[in-house]
């Protein structure tokens, strides 16, 4: 990954839960870099997350600060102390305010978080700032990832080129607990907080938001946007719309590699043995075929079946009908692997299953459905349920 | 199970998937008998759900009349037409309209019923009628339940004694398919229709709509309750409430049976090694703890850590938080087996867990949930998620 204008980054080994790994990372932005940030839905969000959450309203940045090996959530009073004496720490450091510093934790919950060897590693974490370490950060907040998780684009804004680069983890497990996401996302660009949070809105609803691996959402899910302001492009009005034509291939760039980052955690879900992509067409709105699409992309049955490689399309049809969206189950229209399986209610007549089998034997399997009742379209990825996720949530401690 | 007067009984081997069992099974009600029923919220409901929801307008019926093998589900006009003509067979046969015949399908999806199998097992359905072929009724109704589910009860209506029988089949599969949730349930009382509707939507709110085995909605769910009248007791008027005092040992007769077809069906949900009980107490509403009871219930993360006997309260935390309902993090309580594990947004002080690793190899799992937020309380229930639940549902057809 190149470099991006403005960004340092450092990663250390502070043995918060793992031996011979690194586990501590770092993201330091020059002055004036701004911040946006889309934050776990979770009533039982962690200490880190309610940080952030604070942060993201002043919209200013300068750090990044990330474990893995510990969550950090559900530990009380403690969990929040732990937060402010790293914040506190790294923001004496680098000579900025509290609020500019957004921390992220991922690993075990209700655990009491180390933080002595946190403050420990800082003063070498800040020593050890360079351009290039984005793959050493990538490494170092991954928990039962099996690769690190990276993308990069190149966009124009007004003529002049600006880089992104992102790094993500999940969809691992820790001692083990839940499958955390965790995604930092940097820019040289210059756009004001306000146009930075809605452009990191808007590309999150069609990557982060589409993704399901076991429907269960953790309590430090956090997506971040850090825009340097380094590049020497047109200035971005506060006001600015996110349609605006000048911000036309930024917006592209940034939700391609949003989805490039999200689809990488699908692949890397637990016990994953297939890709699935879900296109849902027809549907009363893109918010409803969303939730249609991740109601198929939940559905353990589903799953299941695409696990044991058999085109049980009436599962699909089951699915669609739990999702409670508007659906004519008569005009309902499914395919798998471009195989028109079912159309108007009905198996299509002189279906052949031979082409749609072989299909599933495949890594890739795509599944149409076409819900015959409106315009709304979406795309929502995920994967098998497989025993490989079975032995790793119910089988690792005993 | 006793007989329940004004109702008889048979099933009959017609050949539908199975070899060499019963897989037709016909209850029939002597003429006054009013029905109520509970069916799928799918919005791909089965052919034979559609009939029932228009028979139940009218709160009359003579007959249930069920096959397992074939879902009839996402059939079509075809499948409209089968449900039309083994009604109408039926009804020719025990003189009386269409809209008295309750039919109900279970078995897999997308599969043309071959009904001309079911019409000529009708005649020797009829003849073979009796009292006390329960029991059968319950075996012809299983698809890969592993124990047929059956209940009986006895309430008192105005000092006359009347009975409560009931069979369920659930959480098994076909071909393999979706598990499907069927119980029918009848009683000699004499209750008015829409008093029985009230009764029975109060009972399955506590009962059929408190459990979950992988939280995928059949194309199929139906639960009808039939009352002959046959027995002698005081009046009961159609603008009854159920909580009237002459109603109130039936109510808890009928919410008791409920509860027990309901745990049978969660006892043999497909692969459970462990019957879990979550109670939910201090959430917002009733509602609001059902849904909260669910969340947890329908976590895979939860079930495959009670599936691998372990303790990790971390992701009840987790589960609980993803519900979307009001609730507390920093007055969050739970117990597991009796030991309070988490109190107050944290880890109790000097927290142990043997006690609690001990109750984990159990069979019967207790969970408790104060959500610290109100008054409202429910309970669910569920299973473990295990390598028995991938195998029935991705290796059984390759």
């Amino acid at each position: 990954m190149p470099a991006v204008a403005g960004v340092t980054l450092a990663a250390k080994a502070c043995g918060i839960k793992y031996k011979n790994r690194t586990d501590l990372c770092l993201l330091a932005f020059e002055p004036g870099t701004k911040v946006a940030g889309v934050l776990t839905q979770s009533r039982t969000a962690s200490a880190p997350v309610e940080w952030c959450r604070r942060g993201l309203k002043q919209g200013r940045g300068r750090a990044v600060i990330v474990n893995s090996g510990n969550a950090n959530a559900f530990t009380g009073r403690r969990g929040r102390m732990s937060v402010e004496r790293v914040v506190d720490e790294l923001a004496g450091r680098l000579g900025c305010g509290g609020r500019e510093i957004f921390p992220a934790s991922t690993g075990v919950i209700g655990e009491p978080l180390p933080d002595e060897r946190m403050l420990k590693g800082l003063h070498g974490l800040v020593r050890g700032l360079r351009p290039g370490s984005w793959k050493a950060a990538a490494q170092a907040i991954m928990t039962t990832d099996t690769f690190p998780k990276g993308a990069t684009r190149k966009a124009r804004i007004g003529g002049t080129e600006v880089t992104l680069n992102g790094i993500a983890k999940g969809s691992g497990m820790i001692a083990p607990d839940m499958a955390t996401m965790l995604a930092f996302v940097a820019t040289d660009a210059k756009l004001p907080a306000p146009v930075l949070q809605a452009l990191l809105a808007d590309g999150a609803g069609c990557s982060f938001n589409c993704i399901t691996v076991d429907g269960d959402t953790s309590t430090s899910d956090s997506l971040l946007l850090a825009a340097t302001g380094k590049a020497s492009h047109a200035r971005v009005a506060a006001s600015a719309k996110i349609s605006a034509p000048l911000l036309k291939e930024f917006r592209a760039a940034l939700r391609d590699l949003l989805t490039d980052l999200a689809q990488q955690v699908v692949r890397d879900g637990e016990g994953a043995a297939k890709f699935i992509t879900i296109k849902v067409t027809g549907a009363a709105s893109a918010a409803s075929a969303r939730r249609i699409g991740l109601a198929v992309g939940n559905s353990p049955l589903v799953k299941t079946a695409i696990a044991g490689e058999d085109a049980n399309w009436g599962r699909i049809v089951m699915a669609v009908g739990k999702a409670g969206e508007r659906a004519d189950r008569d005009r309902l229209a499914i395919a798998i692997g471009g195989v028109a399986v079912a159309a108007e209610g009905e198996r299509v007549e002189g279906y052949d299953e031979a082409p749609v089998a072989r299909h599933m034997k495949g890594q890739e399997i795509d599944i149409e459905i076409d819900v015959g009742v409106g315009r709304g379209r979406a795309t929502v990825w995920t994967c098998d349920l497989t025993h490989g996720y079975i032995s790793i949530n119910a089988d690792y401690r005993s």
